[in-house]
Formats: structure tokens, sequence, C-alpha cells
């Protein structure tokens, strides 16, 4: 019997979106106000969904408080209140799109999960744009 | 031409985790403050999901109406302003955690709703913790 | 390496719900209070949901300006602010229930996105009532 | 010991908002796409405060269960899956804006509650959109 | 230079609405399913409203987050996953309607927090309920 | 007859709080995280209010397009997609907390609204944290 379950967390932090291959005038026209080099940024709401088996001992699939630690742990404390391009090493030579930071979250969350759980992430960079990884 | 249709309803609850067959020193351990031999409680938001053909002659795939009073007759007289262990069946050896809640509340329903629907259950027991059943 | 992308959107419509084949007392006791002939109306909330591959260049699947000028230009400026049983082509011979809308506004969008996305439609009709296509 | 007790409930309708004394070039200069003679439509949240002094028998300022009564049977069953300007009294030669709309529940609420409760009503159009009256 | 500043919090709790002085005849004909003498529960909402002035050489009325450690040491750590009635002193021989306890909240933080800050509490009992105190 | 009306609009920005004229454990201590110096963000949700007679011609007291309009030209155009203490003129000797940034956005908009207007300004930082000017 497998049930779904969701955790949600939020951070804050800054961004800027740009391809340093690409000229001044390129980056302009395709991030728009997104490029702009001072940054600017988000509250991000953070879903993590687990799917695995109902424990019939505690009728848990997996403890909500020691998945919301275990988020808090590795990615709030890297993320939240930082500047994604500069103070992460995630970041430095990836563009902080929401599509890549939902997968490097995931995949930071999938070494820290066992493998008999599902895991899938949803990001939320503003209330009318989010991402999900995987499909 | 199959559709998918949610009808959000909620009711408010009251319940306590704890394994009979544990001592208390663990039930507090696995369970922490959700284990108050006093209860606490929760606005439980329920959403169901169908998914069927679109009725050529209504454009409907299900009544919502009959719906929601369908999911009322069938779980909300049972569950709402009641105290889950005590005044319900169905928890009274099955801990009320919201994975057993969500498919205690599918396997009432799937009885109760034609087979030719496909029927999910989604419970969300806090703002930031909810749960899916199937999967 | 496939992300899901969303993005909502809003528009302002009446409509009403009504089967002219059927009598006045049929209509009434299958579309009760949304058959009213004088029309009533929503909010609607619309989602649209694209998957596809992370564009390396961009760290985008699909740039969200553009999918919101494309759902603006395409859907918005035909249902926002409209009577949809008068104002719309689509529904002079078809009832306008949120599922035939999300049917509509899903081959609409279907025919300006590449066939490389995965597209799936998501309406709000209100709080509580929400249909997806497909499913 | 006065306390603010506040009940919200809501009502979908359409309305089209337009000066029969003007011409329709003004109209459509002042009122927009708001003044399609076809109607548009709105789900509308209503949000009710009465302040008054708690009873110390009940605890109460005033029962929700029949404030929430008062309003669907004084309001909502005027209003709910109703054509504003056709199918009511109130707007026959009142503009349904969302500042005349609050007025009129305002001053159909105060004569079915007594005077020594405060009363105020918030009406919210859409998401983005609010009034309230008295101020 | 005066400025609000607002925080939000939330606990769950159980409770029984009852006057122990009444029937219960007449305690069910007055508070009906919330009578139930197993108790239900809720997700309360609280929001904490201080107005001050703004400190020039901070930029802020008041810490927001050592208000939040306020709310959580002496309202949080009393109410959150209790029973209100048999977990708390203060509904002991008071109905722990959402008015008082509203006010009982109040009295709980205008002991904690300097005279020179206005303060004002709002309790959100359900999506639909909500109190406020003072007026 | 006086109405309120209520008009939300949002602005995606950067920003670090600090005083200049502190040390950096100073800063640290009163700050916390919000001192980062290469900055975070917020989604901030603004809300202003405008109190004024109903024009008995519209049913209007202010045009919600508007006013949507002058927030947009004189306050999102400066802080959308900005970091605020480098990218305006308003925060470069002002600390950009949430208290200082609503009373900026009142200023602005009260030397484009016109006297007759009562104008109230609410900013939230996040979902949990907001502001209002003047009381």
């Amino acid at each position: 019997m497998k049930v779904a379950v969701y955790r949600k967390e939020h951070f804050n932090a800054a961004h800027r979106l740009f391809n340093p291959d690409w000229s001044d005038k390129k980056n302009d026209a395709v991030f728009g106000k997104c490029n702009n080099p001072n940054y600017h940024g988000h509250n991000y709401e953070l879903k993590v969904r687990l799917i695995g088996e109902v424990d019939p001992e505690t009728g848990y699939v997996f403890d909500m408080k020691i998945l919301s630690d275990l988020i808090k742990e590795n990615v709030l404390k890297k993320f939240d209140h930082k500047n994604l391009n500069l103070d992460t090493t995630y970041f430095k030579e990836l563009n902080p799109t929401a599509e890549n930071i939902v997968v490097v979250i995931w995949n930071i969350l999938r070494e820290k999960i066992e493998k008999k759980y599902d895991l899938k992430v949803y990001l939320y960079e503003t209330e009318r744009n989010h991402v999900a990884y995987p499909i």
C-alpha cells in the first residue's frame, strides 16, 4: 500500500539570470529584467514528494518532522537568504533558473533519501510560475 | 475524451497518534507532541479526483453537486467535528496518520463511486503537510 | 533532462449551462442554478503545464514570458470579460462546462505550441472545483 | 469586552458595468471590457464583520452558524448564480460596481442585524481588487 | 513615524465548546457539533499586530524574529498540539471559543510586550471564521 | 458615502539589511542572515487602499485600472526586479526594511494621488511578515 506524502518549505534568495558566453545585448534580449546585474530575488516555495509503503507500526510513509529537518539541513541552509549566483557552489557555472534550481535540489535530496522512496521536487518561484522534476 | 475533475471539501477533527503496542517512551520518541493523550486537532482539506469520459449530453464527467453530497454523506458526516480515535470505527485499531486517513477515505468512496471512474484522494493535514492515495 | 514548467493566468467570464435539446424542466433538474438564462460568472484560474528538455544555453524549458503572452493572445483575448455562450464561437453548440472549456483551451494551445512539448491544462472554476486535461 | 468576528461566504454572478445616460463610446472609454453588453462574471468573496460584546454564557459575540445562515438567506439567495443587472432589483438603475454592491449588501444586512452590533462588509471581486464599507 | 507590523504563526489544537451550567440538551442546541464531548480540532492561524515608531538605527518597529520567538515561547508552547479544555489553565472555566481564545492570547502577550507598542491579535479558526481583539 | 477600495500588485526585488555606522559584528547580531552582503530577495505583495466618495456617475471611488497603472508606473518600474540597495535612490542611505519600504512607497504615491483620497499602503515581505502605513 503505497501513499504519496508532501512537505512544503520555503527560502528567500537573490539571483540573476544570464549566460556568460553571450553578449550583454543577447542576455538582455533573452532574460530581460531577470538579467539585472545587481540581482533581484524571490520567496521560493519548495514542495518535496516522497512515495513509499505505509509502515504498519507507525502509519507513516516518512516522518514529516525528519523530512523537514532533512530539507532544512541540506537545502535551506545552503539557499535561504543567499545569493544563488555568488553564495552557492551549484550556480557558479549554471544559470539559476527555476528549472536548474529544481534539478539541483532533487540531486541534493536524492543522495540523502533512501532509494526505496520515489522522490519528486516542486519549486514555486512566484505565485504564477512553478516547475517540477522529474516529470 | 477523458478529463479529470476535482472537488474540495473540508472537515475539522481531533486525533492522537500512538501505537498501543509501544511504551509511552517509544510513542513519545516517535510521535512527539502528536502523541498528546488529550488529543490535538486539524482543519483537514480533502480533495477528490475522478477521471472519466465527458458525457456529451451534459458536458460533465460527474456532477460536482452530486460528488459534493456524496463526500458529505459518506465522509464528512463521519469525520467532521469528531475525535478520529474515539468517535469513528476506522481508527479504533489504526493510527489516524494522514496516510491512514487518506486510504480509509479512498476505501469509503471507492464503494460509492462507479468503477468506470478512476478515483484518487488528497488530504491536507496542515498547509505544509499533505498526502495522496493511490500514487 | 526533462522538467515540467507551469504558468498561471486568469480570466473572468459569464456562462450558462444548458442543453438546447432538453426541456426547461430537465435543464433545471440537471444544471440547477447554473442554468440561469441570464447567466452567472466566474473568476477562472488557468494553469498551463509544459514538459520539455531544459535548454543548456538558457536553463529554460520554455520562456515563461513567451508562454504568458501566448496564453494571453490565444486564450484570454477570446475569453476574458466575455460571455462564453454568446461571445465565443467555441460554445455556440457546446455546453461551457469546466470540462468542455479545458478541452477547448487545450486544443487552442496545442496548435500554438511545438509538438516536442507535452501540454496539459488545468482550469479552476471556483476555489473548490477544478478540472485537468489530458489525464 | 468587545471582539470583532468575521464570516466569509461567496457567490458567483454575472454583471456589466455601464451608465445608461452615456454614449456607447463614453461607456467603452470608462468601463472598457467591463462594459461587454453580453456580461462577464466573477467569484465574489464576501466577508462580514460584526463587533459586539462577548456573551459570558456562550463565549460568542454572535453565533457564526446563525450569521452564515443570515447571509445565505438575505444575500446569497438573491445574488448567487444571478445576473446582477437583470435578476436583482438593486441594480436596475444602479451600476453593479464592487463599490455599489458592497453598499447594497451592507444595507440589506443592516436591517437584519441588531443595532448593538457594529457592521462592516468587505467584497472581493478578484484576488487583486476588493472594497469595504463603511470605512 | 508610526508603522504597523504583523507576524503570523499557527498552532493545532483540540477543543470542545460547552457551558457546564447548562443541560446537555441546551449545550447541543447552542453549540451543535462543536459540543462533541470527545473534542474536535483546528489549525489555528494567529496574527499579531504591533504599532510603534520606526527605530532610525535599525529601520525596524520590532524585530520579527524576536516577536516570533516571543509568540512561540508564550503562546505556541502552551497551545500547540494541546487540548485547550484539558491541557491549559486558561480554559478550565472559560469556554474556548475563538472570541475567548483571542482575548486570552492578547492578555498573555500584553504582559510580554512593552506598553509603548499598540497590540492587536487576530485568530483564524477556519478559513471562513476569524476574530480580532481589541476592536 | 465613502467606500474603501484596495488594489494588489507585486514586485520581486533583492535587498540587504545593515547599518553602515555599525561594525560587522553588530550588523550580524541585529540583522542575522538578512545582513548577507551578497543580498537575498523577496516576492513583495503590495496592497494600496484608497478611501473616497463613490462617484454617482461611474459607481467607482477610483478606477482600479488607473490605480494599477499608476502603481506600475511609479512604484513597480522603480522596484521590480531591482536591487533595492543598489538600483534605487531611496535606499542609498536608508535601510530597506519592510517598514522603510512601505513609508517610501506611501510617499511616492501620496504625490500622485489627489488629497481628497485617504491613502494607506500594506507591504507583505513574506507570507508571515507584513507592514502597513500609516496606522
